[in-house]
């Protein structure tokens, strides 16, 4: 049986399709909007129109903006000669919040994955191409995820940018500071044991 | 520093608000409506949109309806002379699914709680008179939730409804169905052994 009243199923199935929301939280979500004030709930759906809008790629880097060019591009001070690609904005915004790297970014919006029919046309992969082909790039840091689609990914990318003659580098993986080696996975810890570094 | 576009930001904080959804989730549901096709964002908004507008709390019982009267109160099949009262349309739905209770139902949207500002004016205590007073009734259960707020409700409505001379009614509390006793709580155990069943 139907118990919600159409309007307000649909809100909630539009929720339940969020990642990380379950039925249960779509439905609190879906009450919670239908008691507030007109102004606030309006506010709501108006902020994903202006958002979907506004926002889109850098017409550099890819990473997501509202201006012709994001933040990082404009900045002078930082050095357009070392590009760090990553798979999505979250990523960017992780290594940002870091505050240890000075460079500038190229977002992929995602990762090599043929399973789910995402190839590097789908990627924004020619876009990095183009910037390396002008010259002046020094060095790509590639830091794609440690899943199999990052790890894919930054094979593939780094047998297409050899040609070029530029340093290519992969970010390290091992042991997350402050854990056990006792506790670490096995693959981890060979990763950890593979990427050792003189001391 | 400001990691995101302005609209981005927005749109994050509009899920941060909502009910069990925390910073992390609100930027990984704002990255995906973005990387969402045009028509299936814009869907989003406009269930909000449309939920707020249609739905409206029915005439009778002010559960959450798109028509004047909700589908239980346009039911001729149920009966119309015994009211179960709950504090929401979730509580309703919840006792709706344990397809026990042929009754009607009155919505009251919220429960008495003097430290929040919420006091009888602001429930649906006026209706609920209005609905008793018209005769026919025969019943009222209160299910109310066995929170402080639910237990004042319940005590409040009952002391309101005796004077009209129906049978006033209170949902039992004690050992959840399935649990042990040995690791119930003392107040739940204490309500258990208060409200005995002859057998």
């Amino acid at each position: 049986m139907q118990y919600n009243a159409v309007p307000l199923q649909r809100l909630i199935e539009q929720f339940e399709k969020m990642p990380g929301i379950g039925r249960k939280t779509a439905q609190r979500i879906a009450f919670y909007i239908l008691g507030l004030p007109k102004d606030e709930a309006s506010a709501i759906s108006d902020a994903i129109n202006e958002a979907c809008e506004k926002i889109h790629k850098c017409a550099l880097c890819c990473n997501l903006t509202e201006d012709e060019l994001c933040p990082i591009c404009k900045n002078e001070k930082r050095d357009h000669s070392v590009i760090c690609v990553v798979e999505d904005s979250q990523s960017l915004i992780a290594i940002e919040k870091t505050k240890e790297f000075g460079g500038v970014y190229h977002v992929l919006h995602g990762a090599v994955s043929p399973l789910d029919g995402i190839g590097p046309e789908q990627l924004t992969v020619k876009e990095l191409l183009a910037r390396i082909g002008g010259g002046e790039i020094k060095e790509i840091i590639i830091a794609t995820d440690s899943d199999i689609e990052g790890e894919a990914t930054a094979m593939y990318l780094a047998k297409l940018i050899k040609p070029f003659d530029i340093k290519i580098s992969r970010i390290a993986f091992g042991l997350p500071v402050g854990t056990d080696i006792q506790y670490a996975d096995e693959v981890t810890l060979s990763r950890a044991i593979e990427g050792r570094r003189s001391m």
